[in-house]
C-alpha cells in the first residue's frame, strides 16, 4: 500500500499577502501525511519589476520572461516569496526545503521553441528527479517548490506553477497516493462566474468539452483543467480545485476521468 | 578513517562575475572528493537596493539590514546569486542544491543583540544541521549555502557569509576530514599589502597578535582569521586563506594552531 502524499499549488495572491499566507500555513500543517507546496509569485515579480523600470508583457495570462525579467521572477520566487514561506513552515515546526528545477536537478526543461509568441526563458518541463524527491519525502521533509526549473546547460527557466505541480504529481505518482489540489481565487469550477455557491461538485473527462464548449468553463481554468485530467491519466489519484481558503475542508470541484 | 570535505567560500566579487565564477566553477569541479560552496553577493545586493531607491550602510564593513535590505538580500543571495550558481554547477556535472540556513533548518540564528550599532535583522549561528548536510554529501551532492540563516520563529536573518562557511566547516568536523579554503581579493594574507609575492605561507596561533600589532594584519582580515583559529580548535583540519584564481594550485596562507 503506497503511503498518501497531497501536493498543493497555491497562486501568488494567497502568498503576498502575510494574513492569507499565514491561514493558508495553519491549513497546510492541519493536512496529515506527506505534504508538498508549490507556489506562484506573479504579482510580486510584476509589483517588482516595475520598481526596476522593467515592463511586464503577458500573452494569454503567460508572463513574456525576456533576460531582465528572468533576473527578476529568480530574485522573487526563488528568493523572496520561496525562503520567506519556508522559514514561516519552519516556525510551524514543518522541516521544509525550498527549492527550485535546478537544485539536485528537479525539474529538468528546454526552452520553449518560438512559434507564434516568443516566451523568452519560459521552459517546458522535460523530467523530474523524483527519486530525490521522494527521498525528502520520506525523511518526513516538506519540498516548497519554486517555478523556476533549468535546461541542464546553465540556464534557468521561469515555468508556469501549475505545470510545476502537474509534473511533481505524475512523477510521484509511482511512489505515492497523490492527491493534487489546486487552489485558485474561487471555491472550485463554478457553473455561473458570478455564483460563488454554484460549484461543480465532480467535473468528468466527458463532461468538459460540453461545459468548454457552452462557455462555462474559460481562459485560464480550461489548461489547469486539462494538466488535471493530464495528471489522472498519470496515476495520480485525485485532483481538486478548490480556493486556499476552502482547504481545511476540502470541498471544491472533484476532477475525474 | 574519515572522507575528506573541502569547503570553499568565496566573495561576492568572484560570483558576481561571469568570467571570474566561470573560472571557479571549473576550478571547484576539479578538486576532487566531497564539497560545499559558500557564496556571498554583497556587491550584486549593494547595486540592487540603489536601483530599487534603498540606501546601503554599512559598519566596519558589516551591512545594516534593515527590513528592505533583507528583503534586497533575500532576493539577491537566495535567488539570483545562488540558483544561478547552481544550474551553472549543474552543467558541470556537478549535483548541486542550494540551500539557506533556513531549508532544512540548515542554520538557526539569532537576531544579534543591539549594543553600540542596531545591525538589524542580522543573525548570528546558533547550531547547525550537520546531520542534513552530512547526508546529502554522503549522498554526492554539492550544497551551495547563500548567507541567510532564521530564528526559528518566521524570520530570515541575513549572516555573513565567513561565518556561514566556518559555522558548517565546525559542525561537519565531526563527519569528515575538513579542508577550509576561504578566498578573497589576494593570494593570501601578504607582509606587505601591496606586494602580492609577500604570501606568509604559515600563520600560527603565536605570531598572530605579534602581526596584528604590528599592522600588518588589520581590518577585515582580523575576524576572518579569528573564525579560521576558531575552526581548527574546533577540529577543523586545516585552513587556507587564498583567492580563487589561485584555487587550483591550493598555494596561499595556511592558518595553524
Amino acid at each position: 500500500m503506497k503511503q498518501s502524499l497531497v501536493i498543493i499549488k497555491v497562486g501568488g495572491k494567497i502568498v503576498e499577502d502575510v494574513g492569507s499566507l499565514d491561514r493558508l500555513l495553519k491549513d497546510f500543517k492541519a493536512i496529515p501525511g506527506n505534504k508538498l507546496l508549490v507556489h506562484g509569485g506573479g504579482r510580486s515579480a510584476t509589483a517588482m519589476a516595475g520598481r526596476l523600470g522593467i515592463e511586464s508583457r503577458m500573452v494569454d495570462g503567460r508572463r513574456i520572461t525576456d533576460s531582465d525579467m528572468l533576473d527578476v521572477v529568480t530574485m522573487v520566487y526563488a528568493g523572496l516569496v520561496n525562503k520567506n514561506i519556508v522559514a514561516k513552515l519552519q516556525a510551524c515546526g514543518i522541516n521544509a526545503i525550498g527549492l527550485t528545477g535546478t537544485d539536485c536537478n528537479v525539474m529538468l526543461s528546454e526552452k520553449r521553441p518560438v512559434k507564434d509568441v516568443d516566451y523568452g526563458f519560459v521552459g517546458d518541463v522535460k523530467s523530474v528527479n523524483a527519486a530525490f524527491l521522494a527521498g525528502l519525502i520520506e525523511q518526513g521533509v516538506v519540498p516548497v517548490l519554486a517555478p523556476l526549473t533549468h535546461n541542464g546547460k546553465g540556464q534557468l527557466l521561469n515555468t508556469n506553477a501549475d505545470t510545476i505541480a502537474g509534473e511533481a504529481a505524475k512523477a510521484l505518482a509511482s511512489t505515492f497516493r497523490v492527491t493534487l489540489i489546486y487552489c485558485f481565487e474561487k471555491p472550485g469550477v463554478l457553473m455561473d462566474e458570478n455564483d460563488e455557491n454554484s460549484v461543480i461538485p465532480y467535473l468528468s473527462y466527458y463532461d468538459f468539452p460540453r461545459l468548454v464548449q457552452e462557455g462555462i468553463i474559460s481562459g485560464g481554468m480550461i489548461p489547469k483543467i486539462q494538466n488535471a485530467f493530464e495528471a489522472l491519466q498519470a496515476g495520480v489519484s485525485s485532483v481538486l480545485i478548490t480556493k486556499a481558503e476552502a482547504l481545511d475542508k476540502f470541498t471544491g470541484t472533484t476532477i475525474a476521468l
